[in-house]
C-alpha cells in the first residue's frame, strides 16, 4: 500500500471526536476505499485535558490550531473549530495560502468569506472541501458540484436545520406551545443554551448560501436573504395549516427567476403528504430541481456527530484518493454576483392569520383590503374561541405577488379591529 | 481553456439522443464546470437514417458499435446500446482492454460482467462509469461510492424500476386490476410492449446487484437473488394493505445479516406515512443505512431520456475533470464473493392473505398451522363477500423466521379449505 494521507484535526469537540472514532472504527475498509491508510499526524484543541469519548494521547498536540497550517508532512487539515472568523478563520486561510488542502465543516465561514476562500483554494492548487457544512449525513455538495453537473437548477430548497424541524415536529404532535417546546429539546440536547443562531434562521441562511452559491454559479452573499425563524409560530398556525392540508417547515428556498435569485429562510407551509412534508424530527432534506434530471429529493441526518463525520471523512478519501475540484464547481472567478428579484418580482400562494375583535363586519374590511391588493383568496376559515375573545381569521390565497401581499398585510396591521401583526407564510406547492 | 474532452457516443435510442440534446443545450455551463469543452468526436447506432429529435449528422459516423474502442482520439466511450453481451459487450470490454475510459447505462451488462470489467479497467488504467445503470435521476453511484465512502452500510433497499411503482400507484389509486393499468401503462408508454424485464423483477436485480456490490465490497452475483415480480399483485391485496396502514412496493433489499447477504426483489408492504411509503408514480427511491451516516433517502426519476442523459453527462464531465476511481470503490482484487443469507437466518414480519372455503372451522386449521410453524400472529381479518363464494383470510404476523413462513405457507397450500397458492409478502418497517 502507498503512503498514508497524513492529516491535522483541528478541533475536539462532538464532530472532532466522532471523526477520530470513525478513521478508527472504520479504518480497514476506509483504507480500502481511500487507496491508503488514513493517519492523524497532529490534533489541536482548546484543552489537552478535556474528558472526551476518545482517547486522543497517541497524536501529537498542536496547542495552536493555525500552526497546523505549517505543521511538517500534512496532507491536509481539518478544520473544526467552526465560526466565520478567529482561530477557524486564521487556519483556513493560511492553509490555503500554502498550497495545503482543507476540509472543513464550518458553514458560517463558506456563507461569509467562501469566495475569497475559493480563490485562494484555486491560486495555490489546494483544495477546499466542505460536505460537512450542510446536511452532514447528506452528501448534498457532491450531489449538486457532481452528480447534477449536467444541469441547469432551477431551484433547491430545503429542511436545513434539524433543530427547527424537530420543534415544529413536536409542535404539531403535542399541540403544545413553542416556547415549552424549545425548553424541552434544550433538556434533550436538541437546542443549544443560546438557541437563537438555529430559531432565527441564522442557521439555515448559512447553508442555504452555499446551495445556491453551488446550484446557480455565485458567489456565497448572505446580504439580500430575507431571514425569519420560528419564533412567533403559534400552535394554532400549525393547527390551521393542518386543516387546510399543510404541515408547517423551515425551508431555506433559491430560486432562478428570469436570470435573477429569490433566496429566502422562512416558516412556509407544504402539503402534509408530500415527500418533504414527511420529513419530521431532526431529519433534514433537500429538492433539488434539474432541468434534465428533474425533481430529486434527500433525506438525511443534518447534524450530530455521526453525520457530520461521515461527511468530513468522505472528503478526506475524495482528497486520498487525488480527488480535485473547484470549489463552487466553476473556476472562482467565474462566480457571478447574484442579481436578487425584488418582491415584486416573485410570486407564491399564501397563508395568513388575523387575530381580529368579534364585532360585525371585519371580515367585510378584511376582505376589502384583499380585494384593494389583487389578491384573490383561495379559502377562509373565521373561528371564535370564546365569547369576548379576539377571533381568529385564517385565509389561503391563490398565487400572488409578494408585493401586493406585504403591502396588504401592512394595511390590514393598522386597522382598529386587528389587534395582532398579522401571521403570514407562504405556500409553496412544489 | 484546455484541449477538449472528445466523446464517442454508441446508441442513439431515447438515451442517446438525450445525452446529444444536454450536451448542446447547457454545452456552456458543463464547460465550465467540466474545466473543458466536450466534443461528440463520433457516433454510431443501428440506424444512421432513423428519424431522431436530435441532429447527428454533424457528428462522424461509424457503423461499427465496436470500432469506437479504437477510434482515434478519443477520451471515452458512451456505451447507450443496451443487453449483457454483443456489441454492448464487444465495445465495452475492448474500449477498457485497450485502456479507453467508458461511461455506461448499462445495468444488465454490469449485474452479469461487473466484476471482470472492473478488473480489466484496473488493469489498463481506464475507467468506467455508470451512474446512468441505476435510478438515473439520483446519484446513487455516487452517493454510495464516495459520499458516503466513510461508512460501514447495513442495508441498502429501494424502489428500483419506474414501471412498477407506477403500475402499483395506479392499482392503489384507482382500485383497478394489474392486467388494465399494466395495458393502459404500456398505451402511455411507461412500459414496454414486452413489459416482462419489468414486473418480472429483473431489472430491479440488475439494479440491486450493483448497489449491492457498492455497498459490501462484492463481486457482482444475481445467483442467489430471490426475485419475484408484481404480476400476482392483486386489487384486493393492495386494499388489504392500505387497511392495515400500509402500501405494497416493489423493493429490492440487501442487507448484511452477521457478515452474511442477504438480497432480495420482492414486492413488500411499508408504512403509508413514511418517506419510502409515499414514493409513488414513476419515481424512484434508494434507501441506505451507514453506521455514522444513519439513515438516508434519496429520490428522484429513475428512467426516461432526461434522468438518464443526467446521469451519463455528469459521468463524462467527472472524467474530464480527471476523477479517477476504482468502479466498485474498492480494487476489483478485493471484491469479495458474497456469502449468502440462508432463509432460516433472515427474520421478518409478514403480510398473508389466504382465499379459503367459507365453512366453519376453516380459521382454527389456519391457525394451528400458524402455531404448529412458531409463527406469532399479529392481526387477522376474514372477510366473506358473497354466500358461497370464497372468503379471504388476511393476517399479519410479528416478527418470525423467513423458512418457518415458508414451510408453513407450504403446509397451508396443502389443506382442503385453501383454493389458492398462499400470498405473502414481508413487511418492512425499516
Amino acid at each position: 500500500m502507498t503512503q498514508p494521507f497524513r492529516i491535522g484535526i483541528a478541533g475536539l469537540g462532538t464532530v472532532g471526536g466522532a471523526v477520530v472514532k470513525l478513521l478508527g472504527d472504520n479504518g480497514v475498509l476506509i483504507a480500502d476505499r481511500a487507496g491508503r491508510p488514513i493517519e492523524i499526524a497532529a490534533v489541536s484543541a482548546r484543552s489537552k485535558s478535556k474528558k472526551r469519548g476518545v482517547n486522543i494521547s497517541a497524536y501529537p498536540w498542536v496547542s495552536n490550531p493555525a500552526a497546523l497550517a505549517a505543521y511538517p508532512g500534512l496532507d491536509a487539515v481539518v478544520e473544526l473549530i467552526g465560526g466565520d472568523d478567529g482561530p477557524a478563520l486564521a487556519l483556513v486561510s493560511q492553509s490555503l495560502k500554502a498550497g495545503r488542502s482543507v476540509v472543513t465543516a464550518n458553514k458560517a465561514l463558506l456563507a461569509h468569506k467562501g469566495y475569497e476562500l475559493a480563490a485562494a483554494a484555486e491560486k495555490s492548487g489546494a483544495a477546499l472541501m466542505y460536505e460537512a457544512a450542510v446536511a452532514g449525513g447528506i452528501p448534498i455538495i457532491k450531489t449538486l458540484r457532481e452528480g447534477l453537473a449536467g444541469n441547469r437548477v432551477d431551484v433547491v430548497y430545503g429542511i436545513l436545520n434539524g433543530t427547527c424541524n424537530y420543534i415544529l415536529t413536536t409542535m404539531r404532535e403535542t399541540g403544545r406551545a413553542f416556547k415549552d417546546v424549545l425548553k424541552e429539546a434544550q433538556e434533550k440536547g436538541y437546542a443549544e443554551a443560546d438557541p437563537s443562531f438555529d430559531i432565527d434562521g441564522v442557521d439555515a441562511a448559512h447553508k442555504l448560501c452555499i446551495l445556491s452559491a453551488l446550484a446557480f454559479g455565485l458567489k456565497p452573499d448572505l446580504k439580500a436573504m430575507k431571514i425569519e425563524g420560528i419564533r412567533t409560530i403559534t400552535a394554532q398556525d400549525i393547527a390551521y395549516a393542518q386543516e387546510f392540508g399543510y404541515r408547517i417547515k423551515l425551508l431555506g428556498t433559491s430560486r432562478c427567476i428570469k436570470k435573477k435569485i429569490f433566496q429566502s429562510v422562512e416558516p412556509c407551509l407544504v402539503p402534509a403528504g408530500s415527500s418533504i412534508g414527511s420529513v419530521e424530527g431532526v431529519f433534514n432534506a433537500v429538492h433539488v430541481d434539474g432541468d434534465f434530471a428533474g425533481a430529486g429529493l434527500s433525506v438525511g441526518r443534518g447534524a450530530g456527530g455521526g453525520p457530520t463525520a461521515s461527511a468530513v471523512v468522505a472528503d478526506i478519501i475524495d482528497l486520498a484518493r487525488g480527488h480535485k475540484i473547484n470549489p463552487f464547481g466553476i473556476p472562482a472567478a467565474r462566480l457571478k454576483k447574484a442579481s436578487f428579484a425584488g418582491t415584486d418580482e416573485v410570486s407564491s400562494r399564501f397563508y395568513m392569520r388575523l387575530e381580529v375583535v368579534d364585532k360585525p363586519g371585519v371580515l367585510a374590511d378584511v376582505s376589502a383590503v384583499m380585494r384593494d391588493h389583487n389578491l384573490s383568496i383561495e379559502a377562509v376559515m373565521q373561528r371564535g374561541r370564546d365569547p369576548g375573545k379576539p377571533v381568529s381569521i385564517v385565509l389561503t390565497t391563490h398565487t400572488v405577488r409578494q408585493s401586493d401581499m406585504d403591502k396588504a398585510a401592512a394595511v390590514l396591521a393598522k386597522l382598529k379591529t386587528v389587534i395582532e401583526k398579522p401571521c403570514r407564510m407562504r405556500i409553496e406547492q412544489f
